[in-house]
């Protein structure tokens, strides 16, 4: 297939303006071909008018037929083949290996959201049965389920073009909610945003979905995302990406006059809180385990541990030795983009430069262009207290270890931090025990808790919370990964006293979708 | 008891600030005689540090150790006999049997909340089990379940002073899912109120709470409230009255740093579709019923219907008849203070001024002060299309009939619509079918879908939905009335790889608890 830099607008290609842009290749440091359109305001508005006619059409759709086409869609994409793979590459500098993995999770997630619909108990029925005899009054018949919000803007992330970004977790989950998607693509991704964007308009076509379901527009500025918040047609918006585009956005939406809401992943250093046994005997074991996640993706993980917190000890001393060497010794890989390199280069010596900081291990090798330098630091607890510069994220393969005096210190220190996705916990179980009160503190700051692993790796799994405390993301009360995902995208509506067999499939006395749920108080799946 | 006119900051009584205010009669349209100590910066503070303190000791107690609590208190709030009732007829001109109805709805909200943790599988617990064969890699152990998330603000309502104040629905939600609350205790009935608090302060004290779960904070302008929303200490807020009020909360919460849910439910209209059949033959009898419903409780409902809407024809007219002549025959009773009288009169007129629109009743006779004389206005579908004020809630016994052309410009009325908390239908079930597009329409504006009902009258169950799209609430996704107001309040944790024996009941293997769980995608609540 051609990449055409087109805007698809439902199931039109359109490029109204003739102002275009490039991506570009980071290991070959030369801009790509292709030349990408800059959606215009019509177009943007046209995406916008067209979702919302599509959204009371899909939304009534059966779940068993979302899900039809969610499937098609991880079909389509497949069905992209090596050119799929191939653009990936070029377009973000990763290595193959992780373009057909990420490919895969995407797929993955498409396949468990539409198995979510095809099973659908996730829209929450409940039913109170009418009580005509109650008193002193009567009880009238009230049921209630979850419905779609309404057309969802998507902001790719840079740092997965696949399972991210235009078919990524955001719109799988906004579509099996019954939500029509406008995806802002990802400047740096464009090419492969617009493949996957085809293999949807074809699935959409495939499985017979109303124009408008889906569109994606084409922006390397922000002009573009900013039109998209402020239209009032749209109920909803899912952003991954850094603290201060997620903020500009978030800010942005509350110039709105109707408030809708705003999904925004943003920032998390990860803090890993080592407890004293974890190095007595594991110490070089989880050095050589740290400086794999520290180094995963050129550090382009939202999980990259950024942050090592411990009590100072000889065994640490050794932690942080093995841990500089075993860094030391991996490769650099290409980062996604020169922007992203000098950003991190950038980030990476402002820390440096902070007072009170020793260098654990630094790659000063000569690398390709785009390629990241690691580099580890560490810092006393008194010095990281005093600075709050230190606990910002660098995004690359960067951390820093904080030595801490005591376990008041170590405290201390994760009282200061802000939210965060993920807080690890290295020790014994009865550490655990121990030191329950540094468990706590840590826990009301992050998402997800992990016990002896590290960070990076999110499984896409109902029990998975990605999403954490502010400024981690917007709402700690919602995830982007895993399938309680779809509950960002909807609202309850209750009918009372409605005819039975107008009612919603869901809600109808014999059940037929054979769905749980809560009836008179009871968990059943049962009809009545 | 005594009414000490004073702060309740956790376990301590304080009166810092000299300057008081006082509550009116609004039937003998005199003040009343206790006076309240303004809340002082200081005393702010203190409420938000006691409670930021407690969270962590509550947060942690088991969900029976939480039940007994809001048991206590029910049973608190009935201790307070005679004295409770009497001054809430004081100081809302509301008669008695609404005050012992009202305290009854209180008293079995709180009892609701203490069985649903006593149950206990609101927390929605999920369990990926680990699979360390999968390929190509294995699996960990993942669970999650929702957790409190810090102290929470409650702005009580005027028109319910125990159902949405003090222990209201927002305050026994929040204390159900283990957040300390601070009370902004509404001016009007800052006496009920302060019973009320002490009601709440006895049961912690007795159930062994910690200091500061519940402050009462008094307050007769907006500073207080302001103070307390900016405060970084607290973490969600809850509030119930007009759009203006909310909406200045809502803005003033943009100015934090952190982000915090906001829920404020704030106007309604809650249309009235009337479609052809239903007043074929019971047109007398929704006259009679419509009449009430306008008039319950002086018209000082969330749920009042302010709008009917309806296809013109010879039997509407004569329901529009009915409806005057059984509204002109209801008498008027008292209002909740005398700016809301006066605000009612004016508002009352403004909408009496606007072109196009003709009276239907309206009670000129002379009446005891504060007591609100009910008005029925009628206005064509064309008119109604053009002047968005038409729509505007007018808070008491007031309501404006819409009578349209035919079923295209009844659409074009309903799609004009602001976001409301209720859409009702009344007609007959062939008839839901034939005017699906509307009942449609009125789906996507509304929180709860009636048929053939009046819309005043929350029943609280688990299928409530009291909430709906902009500008009724700020967020649609969440009901104020029912168990899943719970919801608001929380946000999940997830636990990776955590040793089984540490991980909280709702989540270890043998499932103590016995709750519905989410276990490898089954729906159980069996033992792993």
């Amino acid at each position: 297939m051609n990449i055409s830099g087109e805007n698809y607008i439902g199931y039109k290609n359109s490029a109204q303006n003739s102002e275009t842009f490039t991506t570009f290749n980071p290991q070959l440091n030369i801009p790509n071909s292709w030349s990408f359109h800059e959606a215009s305001e019509e177009e943007i508005d046209e995406a916008c008018s067209l979702a919302e006619m599509a959204f009371p059409i899909y939304k009534q759709m059966p779940g068993a037929k979302k899900a039809e086409f969610l499937r098609t869609i991880a079909d389509e994409i497949e069905g992209l083949g090596d050119e799929l793979i191939s653009v990936y590459t070029q377009e973000s500098g990763l290595p193959e290996g992780r373009a057909i993995g990420e490919r895969g999770r995407t797929m993955d997630q498409l396949r468990a959201f539409a198995s979510l619909l095809e099973e659908g108990s996730w829209v929450e029925a409940i039913i109170d049965s009418a009580q005509p005899n109650r008193e002193p009054q009567p009880k009238v018949d009230i049921r209630k389920m979850l419905f779609p919000l309404g057309p969802i803007a998507v902001f790719g992330s840079s740092n997965f073009p696949l399972a991210f970004s235009t078919a990524g977790g955001d719109t799988a989950s906004a579509l099996a909610a019954g939500c029509p998607v406008i995806v802002k693509s990802h400047p740096m991704h464009a090419g492969t945003g617009e493949l996957v964007a085809s293999a949807i308009i074809t699935a959409a076509e495939k499985t017979g979905m109303p124009n408008g379901i889906f569109s994606n527009l084409n922006s390397s500025g922000i002009e573009v995302g900013q039109q998209l918040v402020l239209n009032p047609k749209i109920k909803g918006v899912g952003f991954t990406g850094s603290i201060k585009g997620g903020m500009a956005l978030y800010n942005l939406a509350g110039e709105r006059e109707e408030p809708i809401p705003i999904f925004a992943e943003m920032g998390s250093v990860n803090p890993v809180v080592v407890l004293p046994s974890a190095l007595l005997e594991n110490g070089e074991n989880w050095a050589k385990q740290y400086a794999s996640s520290i180094m995963l993706g050129a550090g382009q993980f939202c999980t990259n541990p950024g942050l090592i917190l411990a009590i100072k000890s000889t065994s640490l001393d050794s932690f942080i030795t093995d841990l500089g060497k075993e860094i030391g010794e991996l490769e650099s890989s290409c980062m996604l983009h020169p922007n992203i390199h000098e950003n991190y280069e950038k980030e990476k010596q402002k820390l440096s430069n902070q007072g009170g900081v020793n260098v654990v291990a630094e790659n000063e090798k000569s690398v390709s262009p785009n390629y990241a330098r690691q580099k580890v630091l560490t810092v006393n607890g008194s010095n990281f207290l005093k600075n709050n510069k230190l606990q910002r994220e660098v995004f690359g393969p960067f951390s820093i270890v904080v030595r801490c005096e005591d376990a008041n210190q170590l405290e201390q220190v994760i009282s200061k931090l802000d939210g965060q996705l993920t807080g690890t916990i290295l020790g014994t179980s009865s550490e655990l025990e121990k030191y329950s009160k540094i468990v706590q503190a840590i826990q009301s700051k992050v998402g997800r808790m992990l016990f002896n692993g590290v960070p990076t790796g999110v499984e896409v799994c109902p029990s998975m919370q990605h999403g954490g405390p502010f400024p981690a993301s917007t709402d700690s009360r919602f995830t982007s990964v895993g399938t309680s995902a779809i509950k960002r995208w909807v609202r309850p509506v209750t009918y009372q006293n409605w005819p039975e067999h107008l009612l919603p499939m869901e809600l109808k006395d014999d059940n037929p979708l054979e769905i749980m749920r809560i009836v008179d108080g009871e968990h059943t799946n049962r009809k009545i």
